[in-house]
């Protein structure tokens, strides 16, 4: 089906656009003139692939965060060092998750007016939680993690943790280090200091 | 200086007009014609007392969490018991903070790309910063933190951590409950477990 296959690409490349536009200056920069220019087609083929804004800033948003779920679905370090690395990975310290960042915060808006939107951030939320929760097992069975952390509990706090470090280096309240030192504070008071 | 009061009033009445759309729909929906309507005046009026959007927005900024910064001004209890208040009440668990919550969302994008902005963001997150980190040091002082806690270190933890819930309160992931019982469970972490 080589039709259908153009379309996903082409409403692929409007969404890039959309991103690209999001990550720059927000939502409020988000309409079709913005977004046909920036993708280099016309206004009227934005709208013969979406037939309204509200239609391409949902289908953009089911594009949040993919190389994310693909890097968790690809598997990561089991235990402590993965917990680790998913987390520094969840910080905005080079450009593209920078850009990753910029879009989820100007998306959360529309999450809370839209509820498609925000069972998409809720699903992708849940899907981190979910592979962080079971890396800190697997810390848990190494004898890596203090015996009382509670695996969920705890991913669900590293979780908010890194979402406020990131908003933090955003604004620059934190230096990049700065945001790794505390994640590692963090971590050190859950793991086991012996085995 | 009548005058200069009704004016400074006006101004006043013009960013609570641009805070109630911002937490209702994002800086997407502030425009002069927008913020008219809701503070009930002209247009005309409107550019009157605020040259630009631009202008309109960077003072709107310099008026956000100003109930906050109040109420750290008029004091917290001391110690541990306030720690615990301030970051509770940094939560949008009540219309107040959530509208606060809200309208900081809708001016961080804005807040990455103009300095003055960014700026005052800045500002008012120091404050708040100073405050649980001299709330800390006095729970210190009481022999109620965990001896090697650095105030200044655990209060930028602390407010990513609380900024973090925010976000993850809004957006659904976790309940108000399961927020405070986050924020617990770290406190219970630094807190010294005897005297």
């Amino acid at each position: 089906m080589p039709k259908r296959v153009d379309h996903e690409h082409r409403r692929g490349q409007i969404a890039a656009a959309v991103r690209r536009i999001a990550a720059d200056r927000g939502l409020e920069g988000v309409s079709l003139n913005e977004v046909a220019a920036e993708a280099g087609i016309s206004k009227g083929f934005v709208q013969h692939y979406f037939a309204s804004r509200d239609e391409m800033l949902r289908y953009a948003a089911t594009t949040l965060r993919g190389g994310l779920e693909e890097r968790i679905a690809a598997g990561l370090p089991s235990g402590k060092p993965g917990v680790r690395d998913l987390l520094v990975a969840l910080l905005p310290l080079d450009e593209a998750a920078r850009d990753d960042a910029l879009v989820a915060n100007a998306f959360l808006m529309r999450a809370l007016k839209d509820p498609e939107i925000a069972g998409h951030f809720r699903t992708g939320h849940g899907a981190v939680r979910d592979a962080v929760a079971a890396m800190l097992a697997a810390a848990r069975d190494d004898g890596d993690l203090v015996p009382t952390v509670d695996p969920a509990t705890e991913a669900a706090l590293l979780l908010a943790l890194v979402s406020g470090l990131g908003d933090a280096v955003l604004l620059g309240y934190q230096s990049s280090e700065e945001a790794i030192g505390l994640i590692d504070l963090h971590l050190s008071r859950i793991t086991a200091r012996e085995r």
